[in-house]
C-alpha cells in the first residue's frame, strides 16, 4: 500500500455535513492501489464498562457502523472513495478507514496507520479516530432551492439590446459596429431593451438573468461605480429596474445584479473627497492610502515624462493596477456599512433574487460573513455568487457564498473542445475526464449543485472562438454544460453564434435573423428544454463509460432510481462507428434529443461533432 | 516522481498569511522522492504586452520570484517543504512549484502537472497557478502577544487549596482523603486558597492560571452551571474573584476562566422552567427538544424498571449522554445573547485575561465568531482557547479561537514517555519525531506559537501515571514541554509529583513538604526559569539531530540568529555513552541546566532518564 498518497481531512470537501442528519465522507488513495475501503463510524460518546459494573469505560467498538465506501471517481493519480452516513441522529461522529489492497488490511486513523489482521475488529484506541464533532444547523451550508433548477442568461447591458426608451448617453455608436477598443465605447443597450427581450429569454428556456453592473459609472462595463444607489442613466432609472424585475418575475425569471464592493470608480464622490481633502476627508480611511505623508495621487505628468508605468507608483490600493479603481477598505465599519446599505437598498426595494460579487476573493471573509447575514435576513432565498476563479472551499462553508462562478469547470471544457488553442494547452479526453472528476471531488455535493457553471463570460474569449468558430463543434460544450449538474449560464448571444476572442467578447447582440445561427439556437433551446423536463440532467454525479479513446467519443451515464441517462459526445470532425459499452448494447431507449425510440446495436454511428442523449426509464 | 503524494491546498496550514505582508507556503512530497523544490511567485496582475504596443497581454513571467523551498520536516511518509515570502507588498499572489528529483523537472500547478526541460522557464499559462487572492487585515490571525511567553498553571479549584475563608459547602471531606468516586465529593478548595498560593505559583515561574469552572454548580467539577453570573458559594463570591484577579495581576499572573457554553446544568433556572412549562416556557427554544409531542424528560422510573440506559432515551440533546447537561441551542438569538452576556459580564467587570471554551467544537462556528468579536471589542488582548482535542484548523483561521488545548501534542508525548501504556500503544522515538513533525506542519507557525500545550489535565491520566510513577522519567516530558514552542501548561500538583490515573486525576494538592517531590519541583522550576530567560526555548521550529536509535537519546536543535540550543533527552532506564552528532563534538558550550561551561567530546554520558540543555551563543 502506498500510504503517502492517502488523503483525508475532517471538515472540508472530504468530510462535511450534507444536511442536519447526514455526513458525507471522502478519501483519496493512490490510483489502483486499494481494492476496498471500509468506513468505521461511531458516536464518540458511545462508551461502555470494560466489565459489568466496572467504572472503567472503553470505546464500544461492537456498536461501530461498518460502511463500504464506493470508488466514485478516478483522477490522474488517485482513486476517490465516497460514503454517505444517513440517519445520523447523534449528529457527532468518530470515524476511521480500513484499507484493503487484496493482500493486507490497514487501519487509517487521524494520527497514524496500523496494520490489521485479516479477521480484524475495530481498534479500541479512540484517540486515533477522525472526528466530526457536531452538526449544527446554524453552520450548515444551505443555498436557495431554486438555484439548481435555474438556467442563467448573462447580459452585458450596453451590448444586449437598445430598447425604445430615451437614450441619454452621448456618443452612442451604431449597433453592431466593430469599434470595441477601450472601455468607454457605448452602444446604447438599456434596461428597456432587456424588458423587450424577456420573452425571448424565457422562450430560450432561461429563467435567471445575471446582469453585469448597471449602476451609474463612466465606462461601458460599469465596474467603476460612481453611484451605488442609482441605475446608470444610459440604462434607465431606478424605476425602470423595478419594472424590469416585475416583468421578469411575471415570466418566472429571476434577476441577479453585480455587486462591485472590492473597489469603486474614480468618480465616486467619497474618493473625490479624499483626492480633494486628503487625510482630513471623512472618507480617507474608507480606502487604503499607503503612505500618509505623500499625496494620494502621484504626479501623473511626471510618470508620463519619466516613462514608468503609472499603476506601480500609486499611493493607494486598487483593483489590479487600475488607478481608476480605488480599493474599498471594508475593515472600516462606516465603509462597510455604506456598501452593505447599497445592497440592502436594492434587495429590499427592488426584490432582487441574487448578487454576483465582483472580485469576491479579494474582499475579506469577515465582510462577506456580515453581508450574507444581512442579505439572508431580507430574503432567505437570495443567491450569493462569488467571482472566484479558483479553489473556493474557504468561501463555501455556509457562512459566505452559495456558489462561485465555476471557472474551474470552464477550464477543462475549453481545453478539451478548444481547437483554437495551441496544442500544448489542449486537454485530451482523458485529461478532461480526470479534470472533471477532480472538480467533482473538490466540493461538497450540495455545493456543486449550486455552482454557476459557464462556458464563457465577459471576462473570457467566447466559447465559439475557442471552438475555432466551428458552429457544429460549439454545440458539444453546450451539451456538456447542460447535462452537467449545477446552475448553468449562457453568455448572451452564444446561443445564436456570437463569437469573439477575449478582446471581442462584448459585441452587440445580433438581432436580425440573418445574423443568427438559428440551428445552434434551436439546439441550445432544445437542450435547455430537456434539462427542465429531466432531473437527471441536473444530477451531480457522473459515471464515465468511455473517455474518448481512438474514436474521441465520451460516453457517460447519470442515474437515479427513476431512470438512466446516457450521453455520447463525439468530439471529432471525423464521423465514426463506435463500439458501445455492454450496458448500452441492444437496448430499447429513448433518443431524447430527437424524441424517438431507438434500439441500439453493438455499434453506433456518430457524425462529425455530434451527440446523443439516450434515456431508459 | 510520485505525484500522487504531492499535497498542497491554498488557504490553510499549507498556505497562509503570516502577517499583513508575509505569506508562508508549504507542500508535502513523498519521502525521499524529491531533491529540491522551487517556489515560483508573482503578482497575479503582473501582465505585460506580448510585443511592444500590442494590446494582447501575457503573464510577465520574467518578473517571477524564484524561491528555493527548505525541506523542513520529515514525517513517516512525506517530506515537508517550506518557504516564506517576505516583503509581500502587493498582498496577492499566484504561485506554483517546480519539483526536481535529480533526474527530471516537473511543474506543479493548481490544475495539473507539466514536465519541464532542464533549462525551464516559468510557464506562461496563468490559469495553472495556485492563488492567494489578497491578504486583508481583518482576516489575519492575531493572538495576544503575551500568550507565547506565558507558562500556565491549571487549577481544579475544589482540590487546589482550602483557604482561610468561610467554607459554606456542606459535606466537605478531609483534605487529601481518597474518596474521589463520583462528581459530588467536595474537598473545600476555594478562591481564597488560590489567593494564598499566588506567590507559590509565581515562584514556580508560572504566569497564567487556567481555572476549570468556578460558577455556581452542584458538582465538584462545575461543568454543570446553575448560575453563569455567580461564583460558586464554596469557592467564594464575585468580589473574591475580583480580589483574586487583582492580586494575580499584581504578581504578573494572568487569569483564564472556563466558559461552559455547550450545555448548562440540570438546575439552571431556564432548564427548570422548560421542565415545568414545556413548550410554553420562554426558554423552550433555548435548548434542543427533539420531539415536541413528547414530554421533555421521559419516565426515569420506567427506564430504571425496563433496564435501559436512560441517556439514550432522552428527548433533548445533551453533552455526551449526560442527562444532567442539557445542550444550549446557540442558534437561538436570545440564548446566544444570554451566554455572551455572561462572558461580557466577567470580562468587563473582573478584568479576565482569557476564556477556555469547554466542548468548543460542538458549539457552532457562527457562535464563536460572534463571541470573538464581542470579547475582542472589550479586550483586544484576551486569549480565546478552545477545548478541541483533534485537528482544529477550521477554528483557527483568525475568526474564532486563538488556540486550542493541544492534545495532539499530548498524545505523542504520553505514548513516547508512557512506560505504563500497553506495548501496542507506545510510540518509538521515530514514531514520536514523525508525530511531532506532523503536528508542526499541521498548523500555521504563528498559531503553533499560541497553542496551549499540556502533558495532562483534569480530563486525562496524570503524566506521572503514564510514566509508571517514575519520578525521574517524568522529568523528561516536562523537558520536552518546556523546550517546545507554544504556551505550556502545568496541571496543578504535577510539579510536586502528584499522580493518578484518569479516575484519580483530581486529587487534593499535597501541601506538606513530606508529601512533595521537591527534586521534581526544583527541576520544573528551573526549566521554567530557563524558558523565561532563553527565547530559543519558545521558538517553534525544531531540527532533529538524532531520533533515539539504539541509545534512546533524542537530540534536537533550536536555532536563531542569537544562538543555538541543543536538547538531549535520554529516554531509557539504562545509562549510556552516546555518540554526539558532528556539530556537537568538541565544542565549548554552556550547560544551561547546571549553569556551567562544558567542552564536549565525541561521546557524552547520559544517566538513566536524564537530559542536557547545551547552548551556544
Amino acid at each position: 500500500m502506498d500510504l503517502a498518497a492517502f488523503i483525508h481531512e475532517p471538515k472540508g470537501a472530504l468530510s462535511y455535513a450534507y444536511d442536519s442528519e447526514t455526513l458525507h465522507i471522502r478519501i483519496k488513495t493512490k490510483k489502483d492501489d486499494i481494492q476496498s475501503v471500509t468506513l468505521l463510524a461511531i458516536d464518540p460518546f458511545n462508551w461502555k464498562p470494560v466489565t459489568k459494573d466496572s467504572y472503567v469505560y472503553e470505546f464500544a467498538v461492537d456498536t461501530m457502523q461498518h460502511v463500504e465506501m464506493k470508488k466514485e471517481y478516478v483522477t490522474r493519480y488517485h482513486d476517490c472513495w465516497f460514503a454517505e452516513l444517513p440517519g445520523f441522529n447523534w449528529r457527532r461522529i468518530k470515524y476511521a478507514f480500513v484499507l484493503n489492497d487484496g493482500h493486507e488490511f490497514c487501519f487509517a486513523g487521524c494520527h497514524h496507520f496500523t496494520p490489521l489482521m485479516e479477521n480484524w475488529t475495530p481498534p479500541k484506541d479512540h484517540t486515533n479516530y477522525f472526528h466530526y464533532p457536531y452538526i449544527l444547523e446554524e453552520d450548515l451550508y444551505e443555498a436557495p432551492s431554486w438555484v439548481k433548477d435555474t438556467v442563467w442568461y448573462q447580459i452585458f447591458p450596453d451590448r444586449f439590446n437598445r430598447g425604445a426608451a430615451d437614450v441619454t448617453a452621448d456618443d452612442i455608436l451604431e449597433w453592431g459596429s466593430d469599434e470595441l477598443d477601450g472601455v468607454y465605447k457605448k452602444f446604447g443597450g438599456n434596461l428597456q431593451g432587456v424588458i423587450e427581450k424577456l420573452d425571448y429569454i424565457r422562450d430560450l428556456g432561461c429563467d435567471g438573468i445575471y446582469f453585469t453592473p448597471i449602476f451609474d459609472s463612466p465606462s461601458s462595463h460599469k465596474y467603476d461605480t460612481k453611484d451605488y444607489f442609482k441605475i446608470d442613466p444610459q440604462f434607465g432609472d431606478n424605476e425602470k429596474l423595478g419594472t424590469l424585475v416585475e416583468e421578469a418575475h411575471k415570466r418566472g425569471i429571476r434577476v441577479m445584479l453585480d455587486a462591485v464592493f472590492n473597489h469603486c470608480g474614480y468618480e465616486h464622490p467619497f474618493w473625490q473627497d479624499v483626492l480633494k481633502h486628503g487625510s482630513s476627508s471623512p472618507y480617507y480611511d474608507y480606502f487604503y492610502i499607503l503612505d500618509a505623508d505623500k499625496p494620494v495621487v502621484p504626479d501623473i505628468a511626471l510618470a508620463a515624462r519619466e516613462g514608468y508605468y503609472f499603476g506601480e507608483h500609486l499611493n493607494y490600493r486598487t483593483f489590479a493596477y487600475t488607478e481608476l479603481m480605488p480599493k474599498w477598505n471594508t475593515g472600516n465599519p462606516a465603509a462597510r456599512e455604506y456598501l452593505i446599505s447599497a445592497a440592502v437598498y436594492w434587495t429590499e426595494r427592488y426584490n432582487i433574487d441574487g448578487w454576483r460579487l465582483d472580485v469576491a476573493n479579494e474582499v475579506s471573509h469577515d465582510f462577506w460573513r456580515e453581508f450574507r447575514k444581512r442579505m439572508k435576513a431580507i430574503r432567505k432565498d437570495i443567491y450569493l455568487l462569488g467571482e472566484n476563479w479558483l479553489y473556493s472551499n474557504p468561501w463555501l462553508q455556509g457562512d459566505q457564498f452559495d456558489a462561485v462562478m465555476n471557472y474551474e469547470f470552464t477550464t477543462p471544457v475549453t481545453r478539451y473542445f478548444g481547437t483554437n488553442l495551441p496544442e500544448q494547452e489542449r486537454y485530451t479526453a482523458e485529461d478532461f475526464v480526470y479534470a472533471i472528476n477532480q472538480l467533482l471531488v473538490s466540493y461538497p455535493k450540495h455545493v456543486a449543485r449550486n455552482m454557476f457553471n459557464l462556458l464563457d463570460s465577459h471576462d473570457t474569449a467566447r466559447i465559439l472562438h475557442f471552438c475555432g468558430d466551428d458552429p457544429e463543434l460549439v454545440k458539444l460544450p453546450y451539451v456538456f454544460l447542460l447535462t452537467y449538474g449545477g446552475s448553468p449560464s449562457i453568455y448572451y448571444g452564444g446561443e445564436v453564434g456570437l463569437g469573439g476572442d477575449e478582446h471581442h467578447n462584448r459585441q452587440c447582440m445580433p438581432w436580425k435573423a440573418e445574423q443568427q445561427n438559428l440551428a445552434l439556437y434551436q439546439t441550445i433551446r432544445r437542450l435547455i428544454g430537456l434539462r427542465k423536463e429531466n432531473p437527471l440532467f441536473k444530477a451531480i454525479d457522473i459515471e464515465w463509460l468511455s473517455a474518448g479513446g481512438a474514436t474521441h467519443t465520451l460516453i457517460y451515464k447519470k442515474e437515479s432510481s427513476s431512470g438512466t441517462l446516457f450521453v455520447l459526445i463525439h468530439n471529432s470532425s471525423e464521423p465514426a462507428d463506435i463500439e458501445l459499452p455492454n450496458e448500452l448494447q441492444g437496448r430499447k431507449m429513448k433518443d431524447l434529443y430527437n424524441d424517438q425510440l431507438v434500439e441500439t446495436a453493438a455499434k453506433i454511428r456518430m457524425e462529425s461533432y455530434s451527440f446523443r442523449l439516450l434515456a431508459v426509464e
